[in-house]
């Protein structure tokens, strides 16, 4: 217990944000295998002891990235959302923070967080339940919303990972010398996406907007 | 140029998308460097002789199995696109196409598409030189739309690539067992995408229907 809550202090410290995202980039770059913990240190400028505050050996550490990433996604997108009652507030929330966080972390954590292969099957079987969770939450969301009669005849399924892809993906081509920064790249997958999905005459503040 | 030749009828030889989809199912269970050209035979039930009519060694395995799929998007979505000179069916035929490539493969292919790690730079260049042509024609028909007085308001860089991640991202949860066939995901993404991008008082065919 003692440990447990160290670690959620260890995770919720900038500089462990620092090393995760620096090890998961060094780590995209190299591979895995190819990753020592010492061209982890030397890249943030501290010593292999240091390193060690955060990090709990190279074996753990692609699983320790992962809860990383999930834990982001918890704090930052799931967690506030619960508190917004309105379904279709609640989903633009969770499509554009989630795409900060993406694009934030330069897009390492968040690809590396798909690559499972190099977990043993316990860590693989937390890393899915987690995953499943948010996206349970997503299915959820859009399914309020199809009480409401907002959205169009879409299948939430199919919905749900749609949204997920266009965020995931953004990982894989957004850089920050983009012509768009962060917080608009955001918007407009919000934008794209709500579109995509919902009833145009049981739309919320953009169709009011849009008159 | 014989050589090419013979390289090309191989490419198109309903065997070797067996080969390629096979390999790239076991380098995405096992890892690359875990993998063995053995492997692949025995779970193909050929010699590894046999195998090597189809293969140039390892080191270019995973080089042939990304230009094998870049291939299919070429053959099966680019080349009869052109053909379509209305850019809005263009663009339905493309996105419906390119997702049912991608749900028939198992999508072990789609995703070491975007494992570049292990390429040579060279190999590397090829392919972002193919995916590059591909996004530019993706945008360009976007950018028809756009003309044509078609699109929302929307960038078509963020367009283009959410097009992709919702397509791509296919790869990582469509299973053939799944409750919606590979025709029945490929219509929901292109409704989901058509809506989320288009001024539905613009919109072809799907708008004549829905009134």
């Amino acid at each position: 217990m003692a440990l447990k809550r160290e670690r959620e202090q260890v995770l919720s410290d900038g500089r462990a944000a620092e090393v995760y995202r620096t090890a998961a980039q060094i780590i995209l770059e190299k591979g895995y295998d190819a990753t020592s913990v010492s061209d982890i240190a030397e890249a943030l400028g501290i010593t292999k002891a240091g390193l060690y505050h955060y990090i709990h050996g190279k074996t753990q550490l692609l699983f320790d990235i992962m809860q990383y990433g999930l834990g982001e996604l918890d704090r930052e997108v799931a967690e506030p959302a619960k508190k917004i009652a309105d379904p279709e507030k609640r989903l633009r929330f969770m499509i554009g923070m989630h795409a900060r966080i993406v694009t934030r972390g330069e897009g390492a954590v968040t690809i590396l967080v798909d690559e499972a292969r190099a977990l043993t099957a316990a860590q693989n079987r937390k890393i899915i339940k987690r995953k499943r969770a948010y996206l349970d939450f997503l299915r959820a969301t859009l399914n309020e919303m199809k009480g409401e009669g907002k959205l169009r005849d879409v299948d939430l399924t199919v919905a749900a990972f749609s949204l997920l892809g266009m965020i995931n993906w953004l990982s894989r081509w957004y850089r920050a010398d983009a012509s768009l920064n962060e917080q608009q790249i955001a918007e407009a997958v919000v934008d794209i996406a709500l579109n995509g999905l919902t009833r145009p005459e049981a739309r919320g503040r953009r169709g009011l907007q849009a008159i």
